[in-house]
């Protein structure tokens, strides 16, 4: 089985550290420049639950990727507003058999991986695995983690099963999800509260927490999720959703600046906002559902970025 | 005519410098001890329009007032969550004949009013007069503006002629107006958008209207002024205010960082947002009109305030 990740960002990184550990011939594809030339000349660099780990592994930079080889599985790990041009840069090597695996945060992606891959080949997932990038070529992954994902093409529930299967032969704990949506949407529920609080606020998620007003206004956007999920027939448990969200505030991460914080506060880059609160926004609009907290965010976020000149 | 100027900042200060130019009997009363100390023993030190002046002003401490002789007339100046406190501390000097005239901003004083004045002694305007506040017993005055009032009880048309004519007798260029609601909600227009906008992004007013999304953020947030307004009979002109609010970006003004910015993000106090969107907000509730932009801003403007330690 022939992987490329593509986006080798932080978590990137770990799945192809974590898939060439456990045998699989895997290559990194990023658009990174300074990463990619740190990585072919001096390896991947991990410092691994503790350990330094330098491993060898295949890269491309993303605009040379040509028409080489098929893959048999890409993973996307990209941001959100980096997936269209990465699926066009490397649509040179997406065969007619290559699976797609997204496993990105957000909403809104099978749309975007539509125009490149049949239905049939996508699969969609998230993942509970953390990963930091400390420079070019350097990652700092501890923790233990999970993957949970679905196929999107009908009757393609075996694919996905063993695909699972394959993650998990390299230690990546994967499983098949019969309902990945209701976990894509539990997971932006997160993202779509505590990502945007922090960033507008200027705090971190137990600061957040402490203020009088979190309450009210976690309960307003879940129930704006909710009420756009309904639309696409997933039944969102609201109070179970709120309860998940401000488990955020426990001690052990309340510290934590989420990571569209340090995004756009801490490195003046542009945000995932438009696949998470703006994915709401758009599908409350298509669907005639009004979503005005997440419309407010939305453009606040992206006045903040304007404002800051993020790129 | 004994006049006291309830609320003895920045605005008020100018007041009561001016109306004591004029030739009344005017008390200054405020909560502030330094300012009130200082006033005593200096004089209000003005820079008014460039000249340096000194003026004795008789002056109470607001804890201290007690029930020493009634006024004619008192015009109240606080800021608005301080409206009751001051109220409450002056009752002693409140007589049954005792006119109160407040020139806050924001919406929803009459309320408070009420308690402690009977209606047909309540006048309610607004002020384009600017000023500021640079020390204890020292204001900066500049430029010119104006006064428009009206009665709130029945019938008192007159009285609140005689009093923009007593106003205007001291230079305040005060003015009867028979729709002052529309006036305060028109000036609200531009505290409910300016003010909490520049303040939770951290910018000034030009900058914000720079942005791709302030449009958009300013015509959501008029037209829930406009809709609450609609149920108390007010007929808001939303294209009218619309391109008055964005006239804030004009280059002559647009460096300006609005009081709240100024309060809050400046100074560590607590704002005066309950009285603008919060307002709207409350009222919106009370009417049944959804106010989800007015909602949001006001918990997260409290948010931003618990999280500065404002007091």
């Amino acid at each position: 089985m022939k992987v490329a990740i593509a986006g080798a960002g932080a978590i990137g990184s770990r799945f192809g550290l974590m898939l060439s550990q456990g045998g699989v011939d895997v290559t990194l594809i990023d658009g990174w420049k300074e990463h990619i030339n740190a990585i072919r000349e001096n390896g991947l660099q991990a410092n691994y639950n503790g350990k330094d780990v330098t491993v060898k592994l295949p890269v491309m930079l993303q605009a040379e990727v040509g028409r080489a080889e098929k893959f048999d599985l890409v993973v996307v790990f990209t941001k959100s507003m980096q997936l269209a041009q990465m699926l066009h840069d490397i649509q040179g090597v997406l065969g007619e058999q290559t699976k797609v695996l997204c496993l990105l945060n957000g909403l809104g992606h099978v749309e975007t991986l539509e125009k490149y891959v049949q239905r049939d080949n996508i699969f969609l997932g998230n993942t509970m695995w953390t990963a930091g990038l400390t420079g070019p070529g350097k990652v700092k992954l501890f923790g233990s983690g999970s993957v949970e994902l679905e196929n999107v093409g009908d009757g393609k529930q075996d694919d996905a099963k063993q695909l699972a299967e394959f993650l998990s032969a390299s230690g990546l704990n994967a499983s098949y999800s019969d309902n990945i949506l209701y976990s894509i949407y539990r997971k932006a529920c997160v993202n779509g509260t505590m990502n945007c609080l922090t960033t507008l606020l200027d705090c971190n998620m137990g600061q957040f927490g402490a203020t009088s007003t979190a309450h009210q206004i976690v309960v307003t956007i879940v129930k704006e999720f909710a009420a756009v999920a309904k639309v696409e027939k997933i039944d969102l448990d609201v109070d179970e959703l709120i309860a998940h969200v401000e488990s955020c505030y426990d001690p052990s991460i309340s510290g934590h600046y989420p990571s569209m914080y340090q995004d756009l506060i801490q490195n003046k880059r542009k945000t995932e906002i438009d696949y998470i609160n703006g994915a709401i926004s758009r599908k409350g609009r298509k669907y005639g559902v009004p979503t005005p907290y997440c419309d407010l965010i939305t453009e606040m976020i992206h006045a903040k970025e304007e404002l800051l000149g993020a790129k």
